[in-house]
């Protein structure tokens, strides 16, 4: 279920985000102003702006995968110099392109595993605690707040944007 | 894994969102305004209100456990008439107790199971699918999106009040 979850779900949730940042190109060219405004929109001045939850949204995911399969070490690294939409999309696409890398069987005993990072000066969770408890929510929150800074800026999007198409069957359950 | 974030984790954002609203309501208290004002404050005109937020977060975990256990029939109602921040509160403290009630072989055979709801028409999920792509993308909405609401009108809180406290270990990774 690991990678269901942090490769399959948060690739879906990113290429969702994709489409959101689309939705917003277009609202901006109507409205005639410059989609770098609402890359620096944000809730609360002592809030991240757009640009940085998106910034933060791909790492959570790109480390969180990384360090669940104990791959730190080669973890491409991403600079957050983007300014533009272009580049910000880039950055989501090489944060999908780095998912696409793991496969099932990177996570093989990846819940047992001790997971720690730099800023916990050596203390550390189970992969299952992190995933579940650090990974996820923290993952989650970036991207419902990267949504909300776009919807309270008047960008039309509603919450199927947000979840992506889903793999309904005909079949109803019993 | 599913009790660990159905019912262990989303009890534990609860929790925390309880530990937020508190917040809020000292806020409140200082600043000599009313909290119902906070609970109908929105992102956006046609988003919910911070007191639909929580509702609808509630709703998700509660039919979400519900649902994959194969319990949708002894659910708890609630009618949605909460007023006030006690009310909200109660709700909340409702769910997590609701919660409380699924031991974790509650959700053996869950992933496979093939989950439905009314307003899918006859369209279904299997269990793995539900969980991951519907419950755990909507709960996390509505816990961000609640925070984003208070952090938005000037309540102190930050990522910590949202994450909860961490199961840390001293013993570092290898």
């Amino acid at each position: 279920m690991i990678h269901a979850i942090a490769v399959t779900q948060f690739s879906k949730m990113l290429s969702n985000l994709v489409a959101i940042l689309g939705e917003a190109e277009k609202y901006a060219a109507e409205k005639k102003f410059d989609t770098g405004i609402l890359l620096q929109s944000r809730l609360s001045p002592d809030q991240f702006s757009l640009m940085q939850q998106i910034r933060t949204a791909c790492d959570t995911a790109k480390l969180g995968a990384a360090r669940l399969a104990g791959r730190e070490k080669d973890v491409p690294v991403h600079a957050d110099t983007e300014q533009t939409l272009a580049e910000i999309k880039a950055r989501i696409d090489s944060t999908i392109a780095y998912l696409a890398s793991f496969k099932p069987d990177a996570f093989t005993g990846a819940a047992e595993r001790r997971i720690t990072q730099p800023r916990w000066a050596g203390k550390s969770l189970s992969g299952q605690e992190f995933l579940i408890q650090h990974v996820i929510p923290n993952f989650y929150f970036h991207v419902t707040t990267a949504y909300a800074i776009l919807r309270h800026n008047g960008v039309g999007v509603g919450k199927r944007n947000y979840l992506g198409d889903m793999p309904y069957r005909e079949a109803a359950a019993a």
